[in-house]
Order: structure tokens, then sequence, then C-alpha cells
């Protein structure tokens, strides 16, 4: 398969334009679409901070290059002309996805498929029952996209197997990662996970075992220590000196015991716990510090990017040696 | 305070070596104690290969001079001559756990803290009902201890606040990062924290919504990339633009929904599941290949500590130019 070079991203918020970002730093031509001209004028805007922000983080060489390639566009036809792959990125709104899928699949070219960035909709209510209902699929990224390689692909019921190839090649040569979801579920697994560690978090904060704080030291100099580079599943893999059989054997009835023991119940994260919680949290960083914060976190995560590429370069380099 | 420069590690088995070759290296002199001969030989010898790994990594310099401060001692009294510290490490056996406490707390000099590695087992259990109680503590580590700073300092009913301004002074300045268990709990933090996101991994696999392999990529490729440097709720603070007030508040609604939607019941972890996750996990790395991942681990682990305390450096020093 060759990569398309053409791409609409339809809807010009803070996705659409992390998209366009994305699929114009890989070199592909981009069309960022829009109803709204100020909208337009304002992403454009945005985006050219942005590629200055990525070219100091030394995610791209030229922001003048990648800018370049991303031509905002009002007109729908225009902007899907010759486009193989269109990233939908309107807002989070049943009624609104519906109507503008319907519009993408009457106006795409046949062999285009259609993907949307939704991130908790299920797929299916908005991407069935549509005459190109096998081409569309999600194709859901994680905040910051273009620091943060994840991408969830859901099926929908009526995804087709090429559909998904071409979405996942299509991700990996541009240089995300893409994980494939069979079947659609509330939230998706990345948010899932992510909540079920933050509503034990909540008993156990809440409770007074532990801070805030001190939670996210746990995490950070703890348990994120190693998800960074091997995920829940390897971790325990490497805890027994023959691997995650012996780990579930050998650990089994602990493990087991320590399930029955979570807390397992929702969470109401009701005002007095976000006021904890939020009492805690600014002690550290103040509200009003939080873009500046924000850059740092850009630049943590462009940083360990570059880091963990080498190190895998460097491995790939001694393996081969 | 003065850092204890005369540590005693009680117990020579993976975990008590591990903190012997940790202290040492921080330049504390550390008596090693076993009652088994053969055993003490035996950790010598590990230690011995364990420093010259540091020293590969660029963890210590002089395999041969930390090698110097650790002495095998099998007399007890010996063993705490002088000894401000005391890190406990015997097998995760109530009954053993409680005699080898009695013990020290009746040779130990009275102004030592008597901390243990317990992971499991409730130190109130063990620690209660001595003279010496108020200085006894909890101090857990984190696999593997010399790699990830991380260590939770557990507060039986009857620990006093001097012993744990203690403890958490000196894992400081041995450059471990001490989190404080204001009560005990199950698990502790780390692994209820840890076996709660893997619990609705479980189910998500087992459901066959995604597999063990996506679902790695998930947290490697995704959430442990923020993870890594910013816990929890610090992402989530970072999330929206003036921060964890506005995220808990803005996202209420869909976030209490989707707590309502996990799946929040105890997996059973039977051996179906765990041939399912063998399976795969198996076929990235062979059973046979796990010691050789586990040095790619520590290679990854070593590096990426450095990693992250040259950005922190880096951060200063931009801040205080």
């Amino acid at each position: 398969m060759t990569a398309p070079d053409k791409i609409a991203c339809i809807g010009a918020g803070n996705i659409g334009r992390a998209w366009a970002m994305i699929f114009a730093r890989a070199g592909h031509d981009v069309a960022l679409y829009d109803t709204d001209l100020a909208a337009l004028d304002k992403a454009m805007a945005a985006i050219r901070i942005g590629l200055d922000d990525q070219a100091k983080l030394g995610l791209i060489e030229s922001a003048g290059v990648v800018l370049s390639r991303i031509r905002p566009e009002p007109d729908l036809g225009r902007a899907l002309v010759g486009a193989r792959h269109i990233q939908e990125n309107v807002y989070e709104d049943i009624e609104l996805k519906r109507r503008v899928f319907a519009e993408l699949d009457r106006c795409a070219s046949a062999d285009a498929v259609i993907a949307s960035s939704v991130s908790s909709i299920p797929v299916s209510q908005f991407m069935e029952n549509l005459t190109g209902s096998r081409r569309c699929i999600g194709a859901h990224p994680v905040n910051p996209p273009h620091l943060v390689p994840l991408v969830e692909i859901v099926m929908a019921h009526s995804t087709s197997e090429e559909t998904y190839a071409r979405t996942a090649a299509l991700m990996e040569s541009i240089g995300q990662v893409p994980v494939r979801l069979n079947r659609e579920i509330h939230g998706y697994v990345l948010n899932r996970l992510q909540f079920a560690i933050i509503n034990e978090a909540l008993h156990l904060v809440e409770q007074g075992y532990v801070s805030a704080i001190d939670c996210d030291k746990i995490v950070k100099h703890g348990l994120g220590r190693r998800w960074a580079f091997m995920g829940l599943f390897e971790t325990n893999h490497l805890n027994a000196s023959s691997g995650i059989r012996e780990y579930y054997t050998k650990f089994g009835p602990t493990i087991r015991g320590m399930l029955k023991e979570l807390f397992l119940t929702p969470h109401a994260v009701g005002p007095k716990m976000v006021e904890t919680l939020a009492h805690e949290i600014e002690a550290e960083t103040p509200s009003v510090d939080v873009p500046a914060r924000q850059a740092w976190r850009d630049r943590q995560l462009a940083a360990l990017g570059r880091h963990l590429a080498a190190m895998a370069d460097a491995e790939k380099n001694g393996r081969s040696s």
C-alpha cells in the first residue's frame, strides 16, 4: 500500500489542528476544513505557533515547510478532492457526528477512509446505516496527540478489515502507534485503564491512606518508571525468572486476594473530593501557572520520546552487530 | 539530622542484597546479616555481580569501593553494633516476622530505627506489643529496588513521627523517593494501584476487546509516557487550561459516567486467562529469554532514571538563570 498523500481534516478545533500538524510533518498535504472562516484563521495562527514549538522541541526541522503543506479550506467539496484519508474532529455530539458522517460519506471519493477522532460516543451510533459504513472507523488520539503517539483504532460492527489495515498502516507510517479495539466499549480502552487506576487512587486519598501528591509520586517514581517502556503485562513477565505464567501462578493466591480487596466501587467524585485534590495539586502548580507547566510537560514528552527512540535504536544496533 | 553511617540489613535474599547495595553505594557501611553462612556467601557473590552491573549501567563509579563497604555477618549482635538503621528482609511469613522483630527490638541499640521491607503483611501484626514499637516502621521497595527509587513508608498504629521523619530523611539522602502511608491497608498503595489497572485490563482482554499486547502498547505508548514524570493527578491538572478543578468539573459527568461503566469486579485470574496472557506475551519474549530481557529492562530503567534526572537538572538551571 502506498501512503495517501492527500488528507482532509474536518473541523479546526484543537484536535483537528493537532492532526493537521501530525500529517503535514510526515510529508502529507492536508486540507483543514471548517465552515467557520474565523475558526480557520484562528486555527492557522495556532498551527503556526504550534509548529514553531515543535521546531524548538526538535520534532520538525522547518516550521515553514510543514506549514506550507496545510491549506485552510472552507469548501467541503474542495477539501475532499483527492483525499484518501479523512480525519473527522467535530464536537463530541451524537447528532452532529451523524450529520457530518452522512455528508462525508456522500461527498468523499469511493476509495477514501473516513476516520473519527471520537473520544467517547460509541462509533456504531453514527457510522452504521451509511452507504460507505465499511470504510468508516474510529481513530482516537491521546492528549497531546503530536507528543503521545498512541491511537486507538476502534472497529464499528460495520467496519471492514481493509479499512482497519489501511488506517493502521497510515498511522504507523506517520509515526503514531495504532492499537486495535475489536469492538467498541464505553470509554474505549485507554480511558477505562486510566480511570480504573484513578478510581482506586480517589478512594485511597479520600480515606486518608495517602496524599494526592504522594499518590502521584508512587506513579511517577514507581509504576510509571516501568510502564514508560513495558506496559502492564511485560512488567509482570519480567518479575518472575521464567515469566508471566510463573508470575500469575506463584503469586496467584496473593493477586486474587488483592483484587478482592480493591475498592471496586465507582467513586462519586463529589465537590469535596475535587476540593481536596485541587488544594493539594494547586499547592505545587497554581492554576495560573498551568499554561507554563503544560509547556514543561510538552518539553518532557518530546525529550522522553527522543530518549526512548534512541534507546530502541541502540538496542537494535547492539543486536544486529 | 546526620545520616546514620552504620546500617544493618537483616536477611541476605534478593531484597536484602538490593538494600545492601543501595545503602553502600550511598556511602554507608553495611552489615549484611544471615544465620545461614552458605546464604551469606551466595549473597556476597551475587552482590559482586550486581555491583559490576551497576558500574556498567553508570550507577556507581567503582564496584570495588562499594563492595568494600558491605560486610557479611552471621552474628546478630555484631551486625547490630552501632547501627542506627536496621532494614529487615526476611521471608514474608507472619510468624517469622514476629520472631525476628522481637529479637531485633531486644538486641538493637535504643536509638536504632527498625524498618521492614514487608510487602503485604499488615505491619501492625508484627510491630506492635514490642518495647520499641515506636521505632518500628514499614519501608517497602519496588522491584528492582536499585533502579526504581520509590519506597512506601508504612506507619503502624504505634509508629512515632520521629521514626517516620528519620526513615524518610534517610531514604531521601540515599536517592530513594519515600512516600507516606498514614495507615496500613491490604497491598499498600503501589500494588493496589497496579492491580486496579490490571484488573480492568484482564477483563478487557478476556472479553476480546483488545489483545494483551495492544493493552501493553496503550500503556507504554500512551498512559506511561505521561506517568513517567507526572503521576495521575498532575496529568489531569494539565489537561484543562485552568487545572484540575476545571478538569473534574468540566468533565465531571463524563468521568462519573465512565467510573460506573468500569468492570469493578475482581477478575478470577483462572488458568485459562493465564494461558491467554502467556501465549501472547511469550510470543514476544519466550520464557527462556526472560533473564536477557530483565537485563534489557535494567538498562532501560537506569537510562530512564539518568534521563529524568538530567531533565530535572536542566529545568532547575533554566529557572534559576
